[in-house]
């Protein structure tokens, strides 16, 4: 969150932001924002706050996102090319390296700069060095997508389907339920 | 969390659930699901676990989605239209019920049960008494259309746009960025 803010004010020419406006932008207390990133071993300066560039860059190591990660899309549906289309991914160093789908009518067609990849070959992401996905299948596909990834020796899944996924420990998988997130709202209407 | 894990048992028939192994599937502790659960005013049997209906109807509750919530859906490109076909929202009690673009060749179109209407017309939600919306606009129009929907005593925004919006305090706003959330993932591997 922090990284996402300090990488839009740069996007703003921002040199710098004082832990107030911070504040106000994330809806957070300042205490809390010259704490958080006091363990980031970001400091501000009384008067000038903190410099946005070097915080900015500081954040991005210790996420590693200062080397550009690899990600592979499965799925090149409505919701598929809405995120191979999204213009937040280099704004945290991510490139979509290559898109997969089942559907003969989507395979070998060309999104942005890929060229949509027969599912049955997603054995390939492991040559060449992708150990992130994106899961934009329908619910009940998820499961037998990820045991592929699963055996392509994926490190970690973002999924956008609604459903529970089974993997194994060592992956790390985070889940993107949009009616979960809506579901947040009527209680503090 | 809990909600959409009690109605996904629901929907697998299944009856009651044990609080380990709801902590299996949520990576959460036994412990930690008594405590949460037990505040909700629910509580398990020895032997047995959670009732699964019961449950999710007091977390409906709880989270007043026990009535139908309309919500309009602003933009109808790519996101809004997968969105538009996402099917979790019913899960949650949720019924998009208008859907609204500034692009003259989308308006007067169907998706689903819905006809796309022209954004000027987009007062109109306050006499439908729908307070929610979901913001699926590109960046540099988010801004204005929000400053549009607070004109019309909107009380809740989830937002799909990766940029930072200005509403006054009563209305409560939610900020999916895609990207954020798979930034998270590269820590882990």
């Amino acid at each position: 969150m922090y990284l996402r803010a300090f990488s839009m004010l740069k996007n703003a020419n921002q040199d710098t932001i004082s832990s107030s406006e911070l504040a106000e932008r994330l809806h957070l207390n300042p205490p809390q924002i010259r704490k958080d990133l006091s363990y980031f071993g970001a400091f501000g300066t009384r008067g000038v706050g903190y410099p946005v560039a070097s915080t900015a860059k500081q954040i991005r190591g210790i996420l590693k996102l200062d080397v550009t990660q690899k990600a592979a899309l499965v799925g090149a549906g409505r919701l598929g090319a809405a995120i191979a289309a999204y213009p937040g991914f280099e704004m945290f160093g991510f490139d979509i390296a290559a898109i997969f789908d089942n559907d003969e009518s989507k395979i070998g067609t060309i999104i942005g700069k890929n060229t949509i990849e027969d599912i049955a070959k997603i054995s390939i992401i492991e040559d060449r060095d992708i150990h992130l996905a994106i899961l934009a299948v329908p619910g009940e596909a998820a499961q037998s997508v990820v045991d592929m990834l699963v055996n392509c020796r994926i490190k970690g899944i973002l999924n956008l389907s609604p459903c529970y996924l089974e993997v194994p420990k060592r992956i790390k998988v985070i889940t993107i339920d949009l009616a979960m997130e809506l579901g947040i709202l009527p209680y503090y209407m």
